[in-house]
């Protein structure tokens, strides 16, 4: 608590406005946090209706929009393509942020840059790459804190969508059916702290991957997203999902599988997992005054409950 | 029932036995029927694990066993390939159980061959084809009558496997994600009442169309059968898995699905399904008494108990 409080002052004593009226305009934008976790290969060229939806969620064409594409090999080639979508989204307003080492990620101007953003766009490349450089750095800690105290909405595709669970599915094969210990987890940004989050689910034949790692963590929630699909999650209210293909939640809450009596990467056992397949245009509320929640399963709503749970601020 | 009584006796006055003791024969032999659904591409050249355990189930070496081939384009290919195999794992009886058309299904020289087997093996290939040649004939009802009532073995192997169930996936599309009316279901042999059984099933990504099917029939349990690998159900005992994948049951039963409000071929949602993932290796009993009964959850019990329960001798 003392370090993001540190930060704050920080933040404030660096930008242009006074403390308390800083603290002020902060209250005043707060706004219900929402992710746009994308399976990749979100369309930039045609309708890009997932692209259109996130800057509409940061606010619209006015809104700041800052691209971290520090997951990428090539962060500058990334960056420039998202500032023509974005331009021509009609956004006046964005810019790279460009994290170039763990001491950049330190740096007033990082945290800054964060702090006034109505959305962080984190692209593909490699959820890895991304970690070890803001990992338990000012600028981690200032995402959290856009995030939950002023409402940034945060997208990410790829790699980008994979890193902002807390427990982060790291690049690992992907077999055709589940074995132990097939994909290692590591600590993603946290944003989701009781789901993990994998990416061209469909099209790689991913559900092997993704049941794979709930035999390890079962306390999770697989979330496995289509290509040019994206869930939208809005903070204790709903979920979305937008694009081409769906979303598929696996829930192995009350799976029984032999992970414990079986050697790392001998093929998994694996009885009573729950699936839902969400398929683009559905939304899915939390609240049980909504029409949506009625209809679906108790089991459905369980799973929603956990995917909107505000998690823990990090940093 | 005149017609199977019917061809009971024809089938008896066939045989070299006189009637009395050609039923008396039939009851010393009579055991549990077994049947042996296997997802393709079963390994004939090395380890045969298959294969030999099918023969094994027949009675061993000296079980006659006939291979149906008529889903094949190439029937006497595929026999010739299935008699080598046999004869390698130390079958001295196979035969050929040839049928060339629907008059020919019906001719005592079938039934004879069929009521005389041991074991019956149906081949892949298009198990429409095989289902046009033995829909409603004499062969049909000697298919029932030998697996009910004589406890014949029926294996079969991809399509051969597709057609053992009542409700038979015929070829279809099979879509990345479940569409309405996707593949067509047509009516198969029909040992297995409650299950709709698909082949290849992680390897060619088969679960969205098995999805597809079971949003049509939700009453029905969905198998999807690994490449060289069988489900073995044991009428009334136990189910079990041999080979090298894995079988996933797919029981949506407590589903809920969009199928009534969307178009044919629209993208379909589905909540709450459930999916057990069963590796080779492991067995599965319907008994209370038996200890793999006891350490599985609930709702595999149930899907265990529907997979091995009795159909109805159809014909």
């Amino acid at each position: 608590m003392f370090k993001r409080r540190e930060l704050m002052l920080r933040g404030a004593a660096l930008g242009l406005l006074p403390l308390h009226a800083r603290a002020q305009a902060l209250a005043a934008t707060r706004r219900v946090g929402r992710l746009v976790a994308i399976g990749g290969a979100e369309d930039r060229l045609q309708d890009r209706v997932i692209l259109r939806r996130y800057v509409e969620l940061c606010g619209g064409p006015r809104a700041r929009i800052r691209v971290l594409s520090a997951a990428s090999g090539d962060p500058r080639g990334v960056w420039l393509a998202y500032q023509q979508v974005f331009a021509e989204l009609g956004v006046s307003d964005s810019a790279h942020l460009d994290i170039i080492d763990p001491t950049h990620a330190n740096s007033a101007e990082v945290v800054d840059q964060i702090l006034d953003a109505d959305g962080i766009f984190i692209s593909g490349g490699d959820q890895r790459r991304l970690m070890d450089l803001v990992w338990e750095t000012e600028a981690f800690r200032a995402l959290h804190t856009a995030f939950h105290l002023r409402g940034c909405c945060v997208g990410g595709t790829s790699a980008g969508a994979a890193v902002l669970s807390r427990h982060m599915l790291a690049q690992g094969a992907a077999p055709r059916l589940p074995e132990k210990e097939a994909a290692e987890l590591d600590l993603g940004l946290g944003f989701v702290s009781k789901a993990i989050i994998d990416q061209h689910f469909s099209e790689r034949g991913r559900l092997g991957r993704l049941l794979s790692v709930l035999a390890q963590r079962p306390d999770m929630l697989g979330v496995g997203i289509d290509e040019d699909t994206a869930l939208v999650i809005e903070r204790g209210l709903s979920v979305e999902v937008v694009g081409q293909g769906a979303v598929t939640l696996v829930d192995g809450r009350q799976l029984r599988s032999n992970f414990d009596d079986i050697d790392s990467h001998e093929r998994l056992e694996m009885l009573n997992v729950r699936v839902h397949l969400l398929p683009a245009g559905r939304r899915y509320s939390a609240s049980s005054g909504d029409y949506s929640f009625r209809r679906m399963p108790p089991s459905l709503r369980d799973a929603v409950s956990l995917l909107v749970a505000p998690g823990p601020i990090r940093g």
